[in-house]
């Protein structure tokens, strides 16, 4: 290796140390922290953060990465050496395209944006959150600037969350798939309702752990490299590929929450727990993207986890874990009752089919708003006319309507479309999987799934953030993002379910 | 604040949230870290290391603390910044003094060492150890020697956990006290044994980790601001003052472990909860010296926690925590049993006669050590010799003698004797709080402990680091370090069980 380089991924592996150890004090502050704690939390959390930020930022940073990338010339785009050169040095030119000034302004309006927020949350009162709204907005537009863009202001803010994904790319897609979806909520709402009151028994909460642990074990989750917690928001945080911490919670009436939770969460830390040791210490072991992490999670709580056919594998063993509730209840009802569709205002409550509407609100709102085309206090009114356009409802107040996200107080714009997208992919993904791997329906009925984990693996997991979305769907799909194998899957399992669609 | 000291108090913020980061990185390690983990948390550990060490030991720490000096002058020496230059100016020499070489040489030496010593531990070969201990001991040496001492080559090696405490101090203490224990235990060897067969009965784990975390809450410890975890090795890890970890382990037929050892931790915890506020992130947020902080670790472990008055309140309590195995137990019975005499090979399981003859045989090891005055080849043989005379058994092979213990492995020669230090520290302290708290003891067999708490708080906690070991006793007590408490105490407290001694 050269000394250049050498030195790089010395300092990319200090950076790497520290942020994975700032992702590990945030877990515990979610999990185990003791509730007096936060402020000197706060401390600790600010305190790696600028270190990891000052470090990566420093101008030695961009004279090794000219230098390494001398080095490298001539390498394979895929080789990890050029590779790591062509990605830090994206994030790096990212990173010092935000002025410190910026950077501290904007931590400031949102922390008291999250709390206006929550005021406004709990009162149903947008106007308190109204102003507080628009300065994020007004520093987002800025930041934007401070990034640059060629086509459109939103294209630098997704790029934050979905490397190199372009918002005409997004909005096409969007756009060709609403109107089905849209038709597809329609019909499904004229048909029969699935009953799933099966599901809102009384479940042992410790069962319910056991089973859910048990089955994200079958599915390759490797609990020596990795645990599971509780904690009030699930989530999945990776510290490094033999560290990844998976968190849930469980309602003692309701088995989806821990059960579709853990096998989401497990998604997520199987794409973790799977990035080749090479990348380990070199920022880029890590997921591409929020869109393709998103993929993973969906596809393994979704595609796998709420298939018929994997019920015919785990059906039995769910019945063993409580018999009192399930076992001689049929199959097909329980099928039914996690697959329910119900047009519904809260977006994480929201089912396969109208999840993806939730988003596209969202995405219009934001690159309406970003490009000065609607005003903040306009969006009560247009959030409940696409509520009721789209899903056939209506909010009758904002804490089901444009307060219910977080996401904005916190400076998140650009983030919402990252989860459709990561649909979109799952259902791309797993067409291709399909073809590549012979039986792999038998295989999931059999409970067999090192086949898929095994091409998840070969195909995404290994490659860390070498490729982007786009490069990583062209690599394995030939072709990028597209909306088709989603809305045939999402047709396809649900005409079984309710009948025709069209 | 002067603008010198404002910059200097933000530095040692920095480090200091370093400091409390790598101290919960730790943590994790000893309770939730999965197995698969270890090599990069070793890199996390080893990075978080490197940067506090490499911020504190900056010429600017240096700079800074020459200019905040001149700002503080004229303040009192008690008063928080002339203490803050005063310690961290102590710490920053002391730091500086040691070439970075020889701290790299030490942590690859010790590496090693341990691994070495693990494999003669399990083999009871002191022959696998010797060499590596011959070289931590001219490792040590070489410390010693770039530390600096005037008088005994021991003094910076104690200096290190003990600030301040000299060898000679430490030899005369010891020399008075040990011909008064080495008595005690041979009177106490010939009367009739305690009968402990009460704690060794089946006590569910759950109900003992219970029983114990209500008693240490009335004791005073916060939940609210800390926690108990279970870890192979128990341990206090105060991050800050607002979260304290506690650890502890539970054995099913053996009350001790989990309830002394929560008493032990508690008593750290309740040193590291105490600290005042102000002296959050200056690194002077801590306990002053391994001999202080075990000094209240044993204070509520042994003087409260296996007195007497304390189960007067407490044992009704026990019993009706464990009623089958308790409840027609009389007192005097449960009080005999945890307060058994018994010399012992083992260190760690050696009661309070007899625990600190084991470290005074270290520590005579250890001081002849390194001034040459014995080699490393002869250790197994003197070392079974001292265990003879002062505690009349022998070791029938190396792990129950001088492989004991893992700390010389890992370079802490100078450590054991805080372990003494705190218990004669504990007396002497508490003797005072006896007569400067009226109704102490009855106090305390009515369950409240708000006085000693209170008191400890005000004499000792929120102090921080500020005063050396010496300092606090003295301004507590009116005299430093000394052995006639602790005898006293002793001698009544056994006198009391075994009759009369003398």
């Amino acid at each position: 290796m050269g000394q250049k380089l050498a030195a790089l991924k010395e300092r990319l592996g200090t950076i790497s140390d520290i942020n994975s150890s700032l992702a590990m004090i945030s877990w515990d502050q979610e999990t185990y922290m003791p509730p007096g704690a936060a402020k000197f939390r706060g401390y600790q959390l600010a305190t790696l953060g600028r270190l990891s930020h000052e470090l990566f930022t420093a101008d030695e940073t961009g004279t090794l990465l000219d230098a390494a990338a001398k080095e490298v010339k001539g390498l394979d785009y895929d080789s990890d050496d050029a590779s790591l050169i062509r990605i830090v040095k994206r994030d790096y030119e990212l990173a010092r395209k935000l002025p410190s000034s910026l950077v501290a302004e904007f931590a400031q309006v949102t922390t008291a944006a999250k709390e206006a927020w929550k005021e406004a949350y709990h009162t149903s009162k947008f106007s308190t959150f109204q102003p507080h709204l628009e300065k994020v907005l007004a520093l987002t537009i800025k930041k934007a600037e401070a990034y640059g863009y060629k086509d459109h202001i939103y294209d630098p803010l997704l790029d934050e969350y979905e490397p190199g994904m372009k918002t005409a790319h997004v909005s096409k897609i969007f756009s060709d798939l609403k109107p089905h979806l849209v038709s597809l909520v329609e019909q499904i709402s004229e048909r029969a309702p699935s009953d799933d009151s099966c599901i809102h028994l009384d479940f042992d909460e410790q069962a319910q752990l056991k089973f859910g642990n048990e089955t994200i074990a079958e599915f390759g989750f490797d609990f020596k490299r990795g645990r599971q917690d509780l904690s009030h928001h699930p989530f999945c945080s990776g510290f490094t590929s033999d560290d990844v911490r998976l968190t849930t919670r469980v309602e003692r009436d309701f088995l989806s929450p821990c059960l579709f939770g853990l096998f989401h969460e497990c998604g997520h830390g199987l794409y973790e727990q799977g990035v080749r040791e090479n990348l380990a210490r070199t920022l880029l072991a890590d997921g591409t993207s929020l869109g393709v992490h998103e993929s993973q999670s969906r596809m393994w709580e979704n595609i796998v986890g709420r298939s018929r056919g994997f019920w015919k594998f785990c059906y039995p063993k769910i019945q063993k874990a409580f018999p009192a509730q399930l076992k001689s209840l049929p199959m097909e009802t329980f099928y039914r009752a996690i697959n329910r569709v119900k047009p519904s205002l809260i977006r994480v409550e929201a089912d396969e089919v109208t999840y993806n509407l939730h988003i596209m609100l969202r995405f219009e709102l934001e690159t309406q708003m970003v490009s000065g085309k609607i005003a903040v206090k306009d969006l009560p009114k247009l959030w409940n006319a696409k509520v009721e356009e789209y899903l056939g409802i209506k909010p009758s107040n904002d804490t089901e309507g444009v307060l219910q996200d977080i996401h904005w107080s916190m400076g998140g714009i650009g983030y919402f479309s990252t989860y459709a997208l990561g649909n979109l992919m799952s259902a791309q993904l797993y067409e291709r999987a399909q073809k590549d791997i012979s039986g792999l329906g038998k295989q999931i009925e059999s409970g067999k799934f090192d086949g898929l984990l095994s091409w998840l693996r070969k195909k995404i997991h290994v490659h860390g953030r070498k490729f982007t979305a786009n490069e990583l769907l062209e690599r394995v799909t030939g072709e990028p993002l597209q909306s088709r194998s989603y809305l045939n899957y999402i047709k396809t399992k649900f005409s079984d379910i309710y009948g025709e669609l069209d």
